[in-house]
């Protein structure tokens, strides 16, 4: 009893894991065709050489796969697995003694010090017959021929040599003796989603709004009309606000006036009317066929659609009379809307989860999923998570997820770092962000940082979003259009999961509630027409940023951002580069979108293999300006008014012939 | 089943819990009086308030204790409990939703907005009256008193006044509803040591040299004679090395010699002849009754007599014959003694924990323990753990702390950080550091930031050495007397478990083998005298530096440690104080044994709360001198031929009548 848990011989220690989140508490995410790299520190007492295995299984492998790890330093473990398959993958480290290596290495320094070693040796002898008991027959063989010659060899130094030979030293690798090996205590997961989980371009629009016809409700018809216009502009997901029927009592007017009009269509967000709740379509926007139409056409396009998650009603919603339980009532006996005090939402109840009946809660709330999924919607963006218990979404999610790992939840929580994290950790694919807010130079710097360099890069996959229905950021309203291009050029290349909402992004509208970051007579509340034939609208130049987003699998990850410096606060700067170094881009952004800024660089040539004694040429793929450009130090000026930026493709190997095509 | 381990209810998050080393695999640590300061980001979906408490609960506690969090910022809960007994507590956090706090938060947003409340008064009214039946009788029928008066009242904005009352609000606190609050999923430990874990000053000396007669071997009686010295100079841990019988095969002579002549007495290192192995005594250093009365005679002067460890054995030792399968053997038949080739230690048989027998071996080197915590013995210096298995080391401190919880283990590991850190967190009380290699301001600054402000802390008790048997630093082999003086300042005032091996440290003694930071003529090989007539040895200064640590609380502890701007790069200078700020010092040391240094100090009086507009007063323990400072900047001055440091009291309050007393 006194050595439960104890095996003296297992002398191998592995701690200090990553990633491991919060203590293995919860899964690392990543995406199909992404490497999981391990570290660990593994080590033992003594001198002893150890060698350690990353051990990992998909979630369709009945065994374990191994990756035999480097070693930076004297304990610093580390191996990579590529993951294939969507779904749960578990992995772990194993660790253990290596007596051949250790004995190597322990010859060699006698053997340098002039020292016999007859004797060690024939200890080593010993170390290859043992592995010939573990070997397959074939390297079985060649051991015990091999430890024969060394045996037969008379000469000293001759015997030494043939016990470092290369065939050797392979061979013992191949069969080490892992019977005292340790295994970390814990198995860690890694969630696998699919590709568009890292990187994805969004589109937001109200489908109601889709016509330029005053007299008319849009329709999912008419979102049909738009398709090719939003996959020209290269967006891969649309993204529509609720689409079901809107309750009538306590509907809101335009502008957010708490009286409406008889002829007010309310906001999308009050959810639920005598014609049906969360599964059911708003009869304006069409039937389910309509939709299944352009869930369709969508996909023949390339553009998937995503769906609102907004676990709220109306108090007209079906739910209110069929469950009554599931709501708070007050002391008057009305029931309870929602508010965040003194802010009132008397057009929206919130669901009670503290309900005693919260099981059939969860499991309807659960449904309203499978309904949708079951439609063919895969992306799900979901309204205010943060108001609802962590608890009920990491249960949603796993139930989801179990049997379609494909499906992808994007997390609407602005609120403090604590539960934005919290929710990426318990499940949520992607997290809108507070790229929104921020403007400096300094606030890029800092906050990029923190969400690709340190551990929340294993679970937090940032969208980065220009606008939304509910936010039009004071830089838009009153930095103009070169504000638009540079909020989308950030958005689209600092991170690579970002999203509009269009068409007031598009169209540059700016005109918000006064003292607010509202917008002024906002599609939430009503109909809107948008005049395509005005100049200047930002179509073309986010068709070009997106073109060069697809073309460039750097833009494709949002974890490989380095900041370069620039000697200017208005200018912020970065590289971006894949593996291969292949796809090698460099973007400066001018902050500032009133007057021209200029800087020099200070372009990292020594991390970007760029040879110092040499040209090389940088194109602009957005103004498709090319330049030839010399060591570190190098000038940029950026006027907002023609381009609020560049993006450099850096060609290193600058060929002499080459260039002069290049240039003609 | 779908359900299994989630509750809609429990609405509250808790995580980031610190203290938690490695995810709860390893405990945490302090002393009795200690305090244990637990942090937690404890939060909620929404915006209603939440409410935690930190739980915990000693080792003959029967039911958990609760102290209340207090939040910092949104999120991050905070509480301390202090530890009384020995041994293992647990602790670990809950929270809940604090519905009357939300409540009353809410209401007065409404109020003041000016909107009608009657119904929220009626829904807190429900909550006071569901609080009766969880309250003592007592409380419940204040609180049903205070609901009925609410109601009773007419004035709403009374009513609404009654609703925030001192009385309401402290019974409501005392009996919130925690039927769905969330427990932290992880029980942590803390393992709480006595008092000497933290702070504790050691002397090392070899018994068999204390005794200035050269005709003979040292012994217990000399050691005996020793202790009123040892006391005066203010040490309160005696560790001899190895008291066991020293083998005889491959001795080694002085120096180190492989040779060793008839009359040399060996390395009390090379453990075991056929006088016995690790439970027996060296006969020239007396008997068993001799050793206990060494115990006894050190107890009552305040010194504790503690033991070498070291799991190794002379090819003499008796387990060799009795236990062979406890030890290597090689192809030549002969059995493998200690080597980190190419140097190898001939006189030495490492223990082979590899052996299928380790559990009988294990069993054997504990009752080593056993047998001298027999014979009273409370204290062990570990020589190099790092060279037996972890494993071991964590069964072993695990079993013996188990029913002798006052036991201390010292690790005498100095290896990678990998290594010492893993060994304080299976166990070890204290550990030997890098100190001895630290010398400039940079490493000193960077190395105890370190130690101190990180999370090492919770389980990494340094104990600085300023010399070992082992380890003659360079700095004082060519510092002279003032590098003493500084070596002996810096590792008494930066960590408050610290080490000297004497006599060698007090004589100054600085003579090396050529090249080496190694004794010539060691005592590790040889009996030695020394001359204590001889002027300038450091004796006194050692007594008033521990005086100084005696009388001053902010001394007792590591981890108070500040350091201070000093505009010189040779003087360091630092500040500790208790909580009450009662015993305020100031720490200034010359790094440099050869020159005066000088240079201004910036005094962070802001922290230390001393009136930027008043004079304050500064008292050198050491030199005794006195100085009246002003505001930041002040000017220190130190000739090391003098003192190399000042360890200055910072007297705050600085009354002009006392001042006056003070300076005659």
């Amino acid at each position: 009893m006194s050595f439960m848990n104890f095996d003296g011989r297992k002398r191998v220690v592995i701690e200090n894991v990553k990633p491991e989140i919060d203590g293995g508490r919860f899964p690392a995410k990543r995406v199909v065709g992404e490497n999981v790299r391990v570290t660990a520190d593994v080590f033992t007492d003594g001198h002893d050489k150890v060698a350690a295995v990353i051990r990992y299984r998909g979630p369709s492998d009945e065994e374990w796969h191994e990756k035999r790890c480097r070693f930076n330093g004297a304990d610093r473990a580390t191996a990579e697995f590529q993951v294939t398959d969507l779904g749960p993958y578990l992995y772990t480290v194993e660790g253990w003694v290596d007596h051949f290596a250790s004995w190597q290495s322990d010859l060699k320094k006698k053997y340098d010090a002039g020292q016999t070693v007859n004797t060690e040796v024939k200890a080593g002898i010993l170390l290859v017959r043992e592995a010939t008991k573990r070997a397959e027959p074939g390297d079985a063989k060649r051991l015990s021929s091999l430890a024969a010659s060394i045996e037969r060899e008379k000469d000293a130094d001759r015997a030494v040599a043939l016990c470092f030979g290369t065939e050797l030293t392979e061979l013992m690798d191949r069969w080490p003796d892992r019977g005292f090996s340790t295994v970390y205590e814990r198995e860690l997961l890694v969630t696998v989603e699919r590709k568009r989980a890292l990187f994805s371009s969004w589109y937001e629009r109200f489908p109601r709004s889709c016509t330029t016809d005053p007299e008319r409700h849009g329709s999912f018809r008419d979102c049909i009309e738009m398709l090719p216009e939003i996959r020209r502009m290269g967006f891969d997901v649309l993204y529509l606000p609720p689409i079901h029927p809107i309750g009538e009592t306590k509907r809101k007017g335009k502008n957010n006036n708490p009286e409406s009009e008889p002829e007010d269509v309310g906001s999308p967000w009050a959810i639920g009317s005598r014609e049906g709740g969360h599964t059911a379509i708003h009869p304006d926007l069409g039937t389910l066929e309509d939709f299944l139409d352009l869930v369709e056409a969508g996909k023949s396009q390339g553009i998937e659609l995503a769906l609102d998650l907004a676990y709220q009603c109306s108090p007209d919603h079906p739910y209110v009379k069929e469950h009554p339980e599931w709501f708070r009532w007050r002391p008057d006996g009305t029931v309870q809307y929602a508010e965040n005090p003194p802010k009132k939402y008397e057009d929206v109840l919130p669901i009670n989860f503290e309900t005693d009946h919260w099981q059939p809660l969860w499991e309807e709330l659960r449904d309203v999923v499978l309904f949708w999924i079951d439609k063919g919607i895969r992306v799900f963006r979901v309204d205010n998570p943060h108001t609802k218990p962590f608890v009920f979404w990491e249960w949603l999610l796993g139930e989801i997820r179990r049997d379609y790992p494909d499906v992808i939840f994007l997390s609407e929580a602005f609120a403090r770092p604590t539960v934005m994290y919290r929710l990426a950790k318990i499940g949520f694919t992607q997290s809108y962000t507070y790229f929104t807010w921020r403007n400096t130079k300094w606030e890029f710097e800092s906050y990029l940082t923190e969400l690709t360099q340190g551990d929340k890069r294993e679970y937090f996959r940032p969208n980065f979003w220009t606008n939304t229905p509910d936010i039009l950021p004071e830089h838009l309203q009153y930095g103009g259009r070169p504000a638009f291009m540079m909020r989308l050029l950030l958005a689209a290349t600092l991170s690579s999961s970002y999203g509009v909402y269009g068409p007031v992004f598009e169209l540059a509208v700016s005109e918000a509630v006064p003292g607010k970051e509202e917008y002024k007579d906002s599609e939430k509340y009503e109909v809107r027409q948008w005049d395509w034939e005005q100049p200047g609208h930002l179509r073309d130049f986010i068709a070009r940023v997106n073109r060069v987003r697809q073309e460039n699998p750097a833009f494709q990850t949002t974890w490989n951002l380095r900041f370069v410096e620039v000697e200017n606060e208005y200018l912020l700067a970065y590289i971006k580069y894949d593996e291969s170094m292949e796809s090698l881009l460099l973007v400066v952004v001018n902050l500032d979108p009133y007057h021209t800024q200029s800087g020099w660089l200070k372009v990292p040539i020594g991390e970007l293999e760029i040879d110092p004694e040499k040209p090389y040429l940088v194109h602009d793929l957005l103004g498709d300006g090319k330049y030839i450009w010399h060591g570190e130090r190098n000038y940029v000026e950026l006027n907002p008014k023609v381009l609020p930026g560049h993006i450099f493709q850096v060609r290193k190997r600058l060929r002499r012939e080459s260039d002069f095509d290049y240039f003609v």
